[in-house]
């Protein structure tokens, strides 16, 4: 389960609105024979990708799977109907599936005569690259991650601002490695204006990842034609608005958006309550001066504080990563 | 040699202006017979008080200790002749005097036949107990560690001014063991204006801890004449200036100054490059609005950010403690 939970992860940011799922065939004998996870809508879903790289090996074999197979006939097969016909004697999976029109799987498959065990390592899928898309069908709208990168005293440019760079390299490749796997970025007009960001997720040499997450900005005033947001390197969504629902509403399929900034989006973003996550890189700086990395007007005393709890440290280079979930 | 200098934490803030050292007596045996570190101005060094707990048993054994045993005759004899008189045939210590007046220890014992081992787990006894003391010899000033305790996004109240409590019990806790252990705390006018705090170090229960540091108020405004801070309860020092060099100037004696804001405090002693040691206390919220922890007006540009470098992370309850050290 441990190996299909992180297949899992090579479907996040191009499966939505599907689950990032993975899967894992083992023939006969016990040995993997085939690995696979979601792939972008209408293609294959995990079991069957995983089918595929076994072929005839899975015969008598048992799945590995993280969420329930499905049962319905979408623009894909059911996963379930799948299995049954490859000849699969077991199927452990993991999360039971809580979309009522997929699930039924597990039954479907118990009627075939297949060994079916659910629930295993459950706590594990859930909190792994399935979670977004539990998020989005507990709470109908996608996790949102804020992020922020700042010195220690949380600033994000000096005075005369200047920005560049406060975090260092570290930290900005891992940014760069999470962009590849998001649904959507937003920033606000005032990031697109000051910045001219690409918002692209590139490597290290400066080259694009594979998957481009879609680049969403909030804010009334026009974005200037020669923005780099509109090269066309993924899609641009502009939400003439000052309510980060409208940025949701506006991004149905998509399971995990990250809000970059700056400081008024966050801001918003946290006042209307939707900030499931918070990523703070921060560097070992001290500026005493500058712009600060948050504000939120809506804030007036110590309980209005927005509380989050921190289930993450994580040193990245001279940079500190923090990872905290809402407390809510 | 650990054992040493785990006892040589005992001496932090009461040994001032003496270094704070730790000495362990073994018996001919090798069985650890004696315990001591230093105690206040004009009582015994560590040496003494080890070989006082050790009695008879002395005789013949081996005396480890953090700091190369003193040799001058100040209000308390020269140790190396305790060592001597005592019986000692062997003597480790981690790190040689570098104080020419009380050096030569080393040279003595071995014209008297002792054994002398020198440069013991140097390097951990100099990021020791004795760090204080050897900052002090070498730059001819207290350490001085500034403290900050605010939410991720770096600050320290509320629009309305409310700021009890932003980090949680143990990170309160954590800082009294501290205070403890320090020569004196740094306050701005502002603080005692706004908080009228008491700065003693203090137990969970309220009770007051054996050492109280000195506090120290820096800025031209008188304090109140009921202020906590003239409770007697521990010596107060009101420099009348906004010159962090002369706050350290009114403390000869001390080894350890930590400076708790509020932000102009810190920003002043950060701006004058007089901070070797941040202590960062970040509560798992966002505020977004409100005071920031650190004002310091000289900073115009990214590349005049102070930097540090991070040595230690630790969680306290919901709060994260990091302590940098200058990057200079
Ligand atoms: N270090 C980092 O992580 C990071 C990340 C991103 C940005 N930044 C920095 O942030 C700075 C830009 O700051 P900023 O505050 O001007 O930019 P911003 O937060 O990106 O944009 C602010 C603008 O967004 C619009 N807006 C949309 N919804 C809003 C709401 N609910 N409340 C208020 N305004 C709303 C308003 O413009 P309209 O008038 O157009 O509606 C507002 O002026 C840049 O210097 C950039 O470098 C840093
Ligand atoms: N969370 C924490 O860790 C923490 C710790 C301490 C304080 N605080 C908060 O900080 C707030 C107080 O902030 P504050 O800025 O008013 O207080 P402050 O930094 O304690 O004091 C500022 C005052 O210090 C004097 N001063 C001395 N040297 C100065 C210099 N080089 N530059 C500027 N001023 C200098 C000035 O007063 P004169 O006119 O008298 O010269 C100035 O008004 C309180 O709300 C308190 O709760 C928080």
């Amino acid at each position: 389960m441990r190996r299909a939970i992180a297949a899992s992860a090579g479907a996040l940011g191009v499966s939505s609105p599907n689950p990032a799922v993975g899967a894992v065939i083992l023939d006969a004998d016990g040995a993997v024979v085939g690995v696979g996870h979601t792939q972008p809508r209408g293609q294959a879903h995990a079991e069957v990708m995983a089918l595929r790289d076994a072929g005839d090996r899975a015969r008598g074999g048992t799945a590995v799977v993280t969420l329930e197979p499905c049962n319905h006939t979408g623009r894909t097969g059911p996963c379930a109907q799948a299995l049954i016909e490859a000849g699969i004697s077991a199927v452990h999976y993991a999360v039971a599936d809580p979309n009522p029109s997929a699930a039924g799987g597990a039954q479907t498959l118990l009627a075939a005569g297949v060994d079916v065990t659910g629930g295993v390592l459950a706590d594990d899928a859930r909190r792994g690259p399935l979670r977004y898309w539990l998020h989005r069908i507990a709470h109908d709208r996608p996790f949102v991650t804020a992020k922020v990168a700042a010195t220690l005293d949380g600033r994000i440019a000096a005075p005369d601002g200047t920005s560049q760079w406060i975090t260092g390299p570290e930290a900005r490749e891992h940014a760069h490695r999470q962009r590849a796997r998001l649904d959507a970025i937003v920033v606000g007009t005032g990031t697109v204006l000051a910045d001219d960001p690409s918002l692209t997720a590139r490597r290290a040499d400066g080259s694009l990842r594979e998957h481009q997450p879609a680049r969403v900005v909030l804010g009334r005033r026009d974005l200037p034609a020669d923005a780099r947001l509109r090269d066309g390197t993924a899609p641009l969504v502009h939400v003439r608005s000052h309510d980060p629902h409208d940025v949701l509403a506006a991004l149905p399929d998509a399971l995990h958006v990250l809000v970059e900034g700056g400081p008024a989006i966050i801001g918003a973003f946290l006042a209307a309550g939707l900030v499931d996550e918070v990523q703070a890189y921060l560097a070992p700086t001290i500026l005493g001066a500058g712009s600060a990395a948050v504000d939120d007007r809506s804030v007036a005393t110590l309980a209005d504080a927005h509380r989050f709890r921190r289930i993450h440290t994580e040193p990245l280079g001279d940079d500190l990563l923090l990872v905290l979930e809402s407390a809510r």
